[in-house]
This record gives structure tokens, C-alpha cells and sequence, in this order.
């Protein structure tokens, strides 16, 4: 008996009818074979594939989070950082994917395009499934109802179910505010604090980090104390995407992330930062692409694709303001000392 | 005898005595050594060797280009064009070289980073000798006047004496324009016209072209015709970078690029749009690293960095009115045909 | 109406259906649901998209070549040229995603490993084919005939076909020949020697170039000059890949790639070392991967995977003995000077 | 008074002075300037400068190895995780900047290459530092003494001093040592065995573990029971580079790494492969072009490169001891279960 007749075989497996017989040129249907129509179609479903492999990390990434806890030696928070540690290695390949598209010049593009009117990656359903499960909600998206239009009901419908379900951002802000760093008395009973508390500071911690930031800071960066005020001391900014005290945990975790116990959140809050970063180096090289592959022409999809991408650009960074927070930190060597209470459950069991 | 007493020897060909002695940490200096402080130094020391060579291939380049005429047949334009893509190949691994940057914290960072100034990248020389030899010119650049008072005077100097020279962008619209196409009558005598010519239209196939586009163009296009005019018929577009002759060149190279003449030269044109995309790419990852490193604080220079780099990014293009060139190609198989005599001269001799 | 309604739609044109409907788990059948599986799939569904597309350029390329003369100015061979780049870019990319391929831990494929046999990677009919259509032959392959016992008979004719077909190594070997730089008498009658011709050289050019050669080499590399007589003057060399005349027209190429008919050759004959350096380079790190994931058990299709590949990876270059003629370059400026006449012939009409 | 006048200025912070004259061309001195040269220099100085990075990077990490002991909960391990990362980073940057090196042809290359016999890149005094502070012994390399003769005695004292040091291999070898998970009986006074202990097994979970490992085996892999009794059992397998002890932690570690306390440790081993992996493709690489450039013309250093090269490639691997435990994982659902006291060790004194 032949080997490829028993068990698994490779083609059937991966479904390659399927995989490999999805190319059909609209060029060739409209009898003007347009070579490089291939690469169009192809490129576009490889990002599709890598599309449909991000939803499947990030889906099981919300699962995890959507639990009511995740117990610190449960595996989970290690598996979530592991997928999403997963999700920016398939970024960085989607970034460089751009260079292959690039490959087709402007000439060559033309051959085709005008017969794929008015079809355009602006209706990648899973594109915008990504982004809402990121945490993008449909008053922060530039266009905001526009995208609407442009999909069929039941696409639009997909992408609207994300929305409004809890995103990675939100699940993380929840994350953050479920951590008791700064709710438990007890655990700060021992804080010695380095400075005279000042009025009505909410806490001898941050009474003290607020004097030790303000030493930091430069002459010419003495506005940057009236946001700390508003972020960590006052409790009443509420239009923020992370909650006062998400915001606090979050810093708390950046400044004492040598921390065995904030190893992995430390990591994870970066990979996050990775991740705005992958995604906007990806919208900047496509707006150059689109650029310089049609100039100032409108796109298949109708719009100026240029001006939307642009906009997208700066206004769909998600974690920006876990990112923000870099701008109050303090040298380490200034850093307050934990109480030996809280250092203790900030490490192993064994140590 | 030893084999390295005699001849050359790797270390002092490569003069690593100078080299490897060059890394002075400031944080030691006083007392509290940064270990970062090391990768910090290393990593703006290798870009400086980078642009080095940037600087001595662009050198290269432009002395190439200053002669009077390059001949069809020297292998000069050949040599342009190969350590062209050298400056490329430097510049995909200069964005790349970020990600070894990004592997500082901002925690780390702090460690120094107030021993630093006022130095800032702002003050390489080299970087802005690079823009200036390409074509960035004092009064297009983002803070026109605002860096020379950061630089010491000399150094000032050197990138003045730079910008005062025909730069890249220069030469090669002055080679755009030694084109002889539009300009013999001879050459265009056999050209046969598809349309009755229009008014008042300067050449036949110019008429023809604009009749073309005209009919590629969707209805929400329209505008794009007033442009048409201003930069292919009018011959009074005084504020472009490129001139009204050499923007016409540009745009028949990409037309007819299949022409043995015009492969090199619409190479050329497209490694001018790829150094565009690779220094903005490299901008805005630089933006994005930033950001991250240092929040909302000011740069070591007393620069709100974020926001001169954000302007430069978007001002700093410096070959756009190449790509925007893209916006008035037409479909191939719509293309007029040269006339015999033409397609003849764009040919080998051997042909 | 709704404008998804009219025209073409992305998902439809894409045939996402297909696609994202592609991926069915045998974990999931057998009731264990393994994660990575997906990622599994994935990937290797990447991979074959992209080999789509490299069959799609590779075989347009292969078409142009068939024909009987590639008129040098027809836009044919910088066509060929063009699709050929590309194929490096996509290689280039195919590396990188082994990244992705890397984030699946060991014990995380050992959840789902046992399912897959005897499915192997070495099942691809589509590598297979690129490999085949470049050049590689049966007799050539490491195992020669056992990557039949391994295919359904259908697949393994589809690639047997292939192999009987001409591949690019021999097509380009066909153009080499066809060049005509050694056969007309009338083309080298001016050559005026260098060195008094030795006793039965075929042309006076390669007497010259043999005693350049010989005066070019070192001590130690005395053995070169057998290898030279061999492959440049003894036209009796029937076993190697490239024909006698093809390997001189190649080395010709090299060594005056500066005139202008022989830019692109050149730019070709690179391109062909770069397909072979970036496929080995892929062959590594998928050793290094396998390796890495799997250790020394046997590999799905039950092959010890990795000395395959070992073996795979030495003997599968195809176009190791053009790289080879790097051997025998010399200085440029030691080059015999080409008859005008030849000069002429190598340039532009209009230079 | 200006700016530049006070505090730190960029030039002299990064002693460009130094760096940026430290290219002096051969081809120059002897009077026939060859542009590519200064290539050939930057290229290898830019190297020289990431493996000054590389080397402060593995020698604070050797330090913080050298301590008798890492407390668990100091922030020392997973400082030592950050800077091999960053090392890791650094490599991937090194693979990539061959791409600038092959930018240059061999026909550019031939115009200086005689000049700088007979120094070679193998005269690196800190790529072999590298080699030799990982854990590449004089015995282990490639042409064992060759190199020395190759070096000025003061440079091959150096590196000899450092293959007499402990290298981050053996200080890994002596942290996997320093685990108590086989030594503490009370740790293991739980272990609830799962099959009767076979005779003489040195403890019930090695017995299990044998057993389970036997059962997961193919009919063609039975050979590896064999090795695995060899390495986990017999305890006198002296000629590894792993002791006993070390290569049963390793292995554990892989099994367990979802408890936070082996998190980082599994992340480091697998930061070690990466290591071998980048530094193998770094030399698979460095072959392929060597080969392209000069063919089987002799190295500058005399010796036929390319041999030299392959040999070292498949030799010094580092790691591969640890790359080889991935032979012996079962699936994660077989795996034995902890006693609850061991678990409890392996997690967060919080959790």
C-alpha cells in the first residue's frame, strides 16, 4: 500500500483545493490577463490568513482575561503573554509583507484596478474585528460611521458584536484595577514615608512620589506636574481609557517591575506598546505604498485612501496612554522603599 | 616569523585601537555607572559609521552627476545607480537598527539621561549633511534657524556649505532636463497624433496625453485635470522643486520605462522614492521610540522632541513631487506609440 | 442602494470564504483541542499561497524564455528581470516567517504532533515544483526517488512533468549560448592581443585572459589554473550544468557589466545567486527550527526530518557553478580592451 | 552664549573625532583609490563596534553568574534575561548587515583585495572573545591551534584568558546545578507514583517519567531510550557539557515552565538557542557570501575560507546539549503531577 493512501496527507490536511484554487482574476475574466493581479489577490489573502491566526490568539486571550480572576500561579497570565508575544511576531512579518507589494509598480497596478471597483481593503472585516478587539470603539475610529457604508449588514454587524464586547484594552484595565497593590491598608501599614504628607494626599506613597517627581522634572517641564496631579492624586479624570487606579497600578508596575511578581506584567504592558508601535508602522508604510502606487488618485474603495489612512493614523493608537505614562517616572536609585511586607508577596514562594 | 607581524593586520587596518577606546560613559564619570549608558553610546556610534558611508557614496553620486553630460554609454549612470542601492540597503538596516535601541527601558534610561545634556541627536552633523546632499534645503526644514543655534559654528558651517551645493534633488532634475524627448522637433517629427490636436497645446503628444488621462480619470477624479495642466502644459510652474521640463521627462521615463534607455533611469526614480520611504520610515519609528523612552518630557537637547520630529516627518520628504508624478499615469495598452525613429534611439545598437 | 451591493466586494473577490474556512483542527476532530494547531496550519498555508505565487512568476519568466530569440529591445528580458526581483522579495520574506513558525514551543507541538503522520512538510507538490522549474533534477535530489514513495502517483507526475520540462537553469544556460560575443569571427576581428597567442587557444581573447589569470593568482592557488584550462579553453567539459559557450558568455557578462547591453544580464545572473542563497538560507533555519522543536525524534512523515534537510541543504544549490566563476574574475583594470566595434555593439543606439 | 559652549555636546559625547577617522582606504595609500573599500572597512568596524555591545553585555552577565548564589527573589536573573535578549536583538541586526556587504561585487571587491593580505576576518580578537565567553573551547574549535598562529601572541592571550574562564555555558551548567528540585527528599516525600518503581531507578519520578516516555515513542524512535537512560538515568555520562544534575533541571524546567517560578528560567534556555541559532545563520550566511565573492580563490588570511567556514558552522554550535533535551518532552497531559508542596515552591508567595 502506498504511504500517501493511509492516515494524514499534507494537501488534505491543509486543505490546499480550497487554499490554492481561490485566485480568480477579475483581469482574466475580463479578458486582459493583467499579470500582476496575482500578487494583488495573493498578498491580500496571505494577510487575511495572518489575520484570521491574530483573532485566534486574541480570542483566547479575552477568554483568559474574561475570567472573574486569574490566580497568580495559574499558568493563564503566562499563556496570555505568550500568545501576544505571538501576535507581534506575526506583526513585524506583516510590516515586512509590505515589501512585497511594493514590488508592483504603478504602471503595472493600473492594468487591473479600475476593474476592482469598488472593492477595497477598507472592507477587511477581520481587520476592523482586530482593532475592536484591541480596544478601538466606533466613536474613536476616524470615518466613524463611514466604514458602516461601505460593508454589507452582516459584515458590519461582525465587527459592531466586538465592539461591544469587552476589548483587550478594557480587560486589561480591569486587570490592572483588580491588582490590591494600593487598596489595602494593611499592606501599606509600614510604609515609612520619606516626606511630611502633604494635604489631603490620597496616600503617603504617592504624596511622596509626587514630591520625588517633582524634583526630576526640568524648568521647562513644570507643566508636567499639573497632569500627574490629574492622573494620580485627584481621582476625577474621567474621560481617560484607563481608570484612576488602573493608572496607578500600571505605573506602580513599570517603576518596581524587578519585582519576580511583576516580571510578566511588566513584559506584558510593553508588548502592548509593541503592539501600537507594529500597528502604526504598518498604516505608515501602507500610506506611503498606497502613495506611491496611486498617487493622488482615489482609491478602488472611493475614498482619498491617503487622507483616511492618515487620519487612522494618528488617532488608532490604542495603548497610547499606557505609553504615556513613561513620563512619570523617576531614576530608580530615587525610587521609594516598599514595606518588607509588601515586598514579600511582590516574590516567590521560595525566595 | 609570525604571520601577523608581516603585512597588514585586521585590527590595525580597522583601526580599532581609535574604535574600540571611543566609549567614555558619562555615568562613570560620576560616580554611578549606567550599564545602558554603553548601548546608548554604541548605538549612535554605528549610525554615525553609517552615515559615513552614506555621505561617501552620496559624494560619489553627485560628483558623477556634476559633470556636464553623462554619456548613454559610460558606466557612470550604471554606478549611480548601483551605490544608489547601496545607500538603500544601508538605510533598510539603519530603520531596523531601532529595534536594538528599543531594547533600553525608560527606567534604564533615566539612569543617565539627565548626565547627557543639552546634547542631543539633533546635533549630528552627518545626519543633516545627509539631508542637505539629498536636497533638504535650510528654509523647507522643520525650525529653519532653530538648529544652527544647537550647533557649534563650524559645524553649522559644514552643513550650509552643503546646502549651498547642487544637492542630489538638484542634479538629477538638471539630468531630467538634459532628456533630449520633447525637445527636438526632429524627434517628434514622424509622431502621429491620435486626437486632433487642442488649442494652444505645445505638442502633439502632450495634446494626446491630456485627452487620455482625461478619459482614465472617475468622475470624482475631475480635479485632477487643473493639475494636469499646471504641471504638464503650462510651463509656468515656478514653486516645484522639479521643473516644468524636468517633470515632464520624469513622467515619460515612467511611461515608457520598457524601453531598453529607460530601465535604468526608472530604477533610478524608484530608488528615489524608496530612500524617501526608508528615511520617514525611519522617522517615524525614531518618533515612536521616542515617545516611548521619554513620554512627555523634554529631550536631552530642551526640545520637546516628539513634536520637531512629527513636523519633520511630514516636511522632510524631499523627492514627493517624483511620486506624485504617479497621479497622472495612464493604462499601458492606452499608451500612444512612439514614433519609429524614437523607439530606435531608446534602444540598443545592437537591437 | 447600498454601495456594497454593486460591484465587486472585498471578501468575494478575495473568495474569503474559501480562505478563512480552511482551517479544520485534527485536534479538535479527535475531541483535544489544541491551540497551536491553528498557527500550525496557518503557516503552512502561507507558505503555500506564496509558493503560488512563485509558480505564477516563475512560470511567466520560464514562458519568455522559451521563446526561440529574446529580441534585445523588447521589454521581455527586463520583464523577466522584474518578475525574477520579485520572487527574491518573496524569499526574503519566507525566511522571516519562520519567526512565526518559532513562537510554537516544543511541548506545545507535542499536543497535536502525533496526529498529523504521517503528513510531512516534504508532501509539498508546490516546493517541489519551484524547485524543479529552477533546475533541480530527480537524479539531483537528495533521495532521489523516495519523495515519490512519499506522493500520491498524481502529484508526484505533476512534478516529474516539471522535471522533464526545460527549468530556468537551462533556459538561461539556452540565452547564455545564444549571445554571440565568441562566435563572430567578424565581431572580434579587431581584438588586438595583449600577449603573443599560445599554441591552440581558440581566440585571442582567452589567451590573453588565461595568462591575466594566471599572473592574478597567488601561490597557493596555483590548482585554479587546471579548473580555467578546463572550463574556458578545452571546450570538452560535458558534465557541469552550463555548456562551455554559456559559461564563457557568463563570465564575459561579469567581467564587462558596465556596458549598458549587459547591465541587466548582469543584474541577472545576480538575481540567480541570490535565489539560491535565500533558499539555502530558508533550508538552515528550517534545520535550525526543526531541530529546535522536535530534537532527534523522527519527523511527522516519519523521515529523521533533519538529515534530510542536512542533505538537502549541501546538494541542492542550483546555480552554484555560475556563483563559482567568481574563481575566475581579475582586476578591471588588468581587462583586455574590447574592439570598438564590440564597444559599440554593447551600447545604446543613442550613446 | 551659545548653546553648544556648555555641557555635553553630541560630537564629542560619541568621540566622533575617533570613529569617523579611523577609515584610512589601502587602495589610497598605494595610490589607486577603490571607492568600495570604504565599504569593506565601515562594514567591519560597525561589526566590531556590536561586539564591543555584545561583550559588555555577556560580562555583566557573567558577574551576576558568578555569584554563589541568585536569590530568587533578587532582580538579578531577570536582568540577566533582559541583557541576553538585548544580545539576542543584536545578532539579528548582525545577520542582517551582511545584506550591506553584498552589495558589494566581486569585480569591486578584486580591486583592493590584494592590498590586505594577509589580515582576515578571522583575526577578530572579539568575535572569538564572544565564542569564548559563551563556552567555545580551544579543543571544540575548528582548526583548534591554527587561529592562534593567526594572531599577534598579546590578542591570543586574551582570548586564552577567557577560554580559561568560566563561560556563560558552564556558569548555566552550575545555576541548573544549584536547583534543589532532585536533591531535597523532603521535597519529594509527596510524589505519588504512577507506576511501580522499576529496579534501581534513582527516584519514583524518573522512573514515571521513563515509562511515560517509552509509551509516547514510535516504533522507529525506540533508539532514544537508549540515550534518554544514558543521559537522565545512569548517572555517569562525564563527557557531555551538561552535567547529570544540570541536564535533569534543564529538562524539568522545559516540562514545568508554566510555574511562575520557572517562567523566566524556560524563557532563558530558550534565549540560549536562540543564540547558537542566530550565530549559526549569522556563519551560514557568511559563507554564502564569502563563496559569492571570491569563489575558491584563497581568503586574504591565506586559508580557503570557505572550508574553514563550514567547518566551524557545523562545530560550534554552543548549546546544542540544551537544543538536544527537546528530544525527550512527552505531552503535557502525560505529565506526572507535582506534589503539592513542590508546587506550592514554584509559585508567588501572593499567589
Amino acid at each position: 500500500m502506498h504511504i500517501s493512501d493511509q492516515g494524514i496527507y499534507y494537501g488534505d490536511y491543509l486543505q490546499l483545493d480550497k487554499i490554492l484554487s481561490a485566485q480568480d482574476l477579475e483581469s482574466e475574466k475580463a479578458g486582459r490577463p493583467a499579470h500582476d493581479e496575482m500578487l494583488f489577490i495573493v498578498t491580500h489573502q496571505a494577510y487575511e490568513l495572518w489575520f484570521r491566526q491574530i483573532i485566534h490568539e486574541i480570542e483566547s486571550i479575552l477568554s483568559l482575561f474574561e475570567q472573574p480572576v486569574i490566580p497568580d500561579n495559574s499558568p493563564d497570565f503566562y499563556t496570555i503573554f505568550h500568545r501576544l508575544s505571538r501576535v507581534k511576531t506575526i506583526l513585524q512579518l506583516l510590516v515586512k509583507q509590505i515589501d512585497v507589494m511594493e514590488t508592483m509598480t504603478p504602471l503595472d497596478f493600473l492594468d487591473f484596478r479600475n476593474l476592482l471597483r469598488p472593492a477595497s481593503g477598507f472592507q477587511s472585516v477581520q481587520f476592523k474585528i482586530v482593532e475592536a478587539a484591541l480596544g478601538l470603539k466606533q466613536p474613536d475610529r476616524h470615518g466613524e460611521l463611514y466604514y458602516i457604508s461601505q460593508l454589507r449588514p452582516q459584515d458590519a454587524a461582525v465587527i459592531q458584536r466586538i465592539e461591544g464586547r469587552r476589548s483587550l484594552l478594557e480587560l486589561t484595565n480591569e486587570w490592572l484595577e483588580r491588582m490590591p497593590f494600593f487598596r489595602e491598608e494593611a499592606f501599606w501599614g509600614q510604609y515609612a514615608p520619606i516626606f511630611p504628607p502633604a494635604d489631603g494626599a490620597p496616600h503617603p506613597f504617592w504624596s511622596d512620589y509626587y514630591q520625588l517627581y517633582e524634583q526630576s522634572l526640568q524648568a521647562n517641564e513644570r507643566g508636567n506636574l499639573r497632569q500627574f496631579e490629574r492622573f494620580f492624586l485627584a481621582d476625577d479624570d474621567k474621560q481617560g481609557k484607563l481608570s484612576f487606579e488602573a493608572r496607578r497600578n500600571a505605573l506602580f508596575i513599570m517603576l518596581y517591575r524587578d519585582f519576580p511578581l511583576l516580571h510578566l506584567p511588566f513584559q506584558y504592558l510593553s508588548l502592548l506598546l509593541d503592539m501600537d508601535e507594529l500597528m502604526s508602522t504598518w498604516r505608515f508604510r501602507h500610506i506611503n505604498m498606497v502613495n506611491r502606487i496611486i498617487g493622488l488618485r482615489t482609491g478602488t474603495g472611493g475614498s482619498t485612501g491617503k487622507d483616511y489612512l492618515k487620519a487612522a493614523l494618528d488617532r488608532h493608537y490604542i495603548f497610547n496612554e499606557i505609553a504615556g505614562l513613561t513620563t512619570f517616572l523617576i531614576e530608580r536609585s530615587n525610587l521609594p522603599v516598599l514595606p518588607v511586607d509588601v515586598q514579600r508577596r511582590l516574590g516567590f514562594a521560595a525566595g
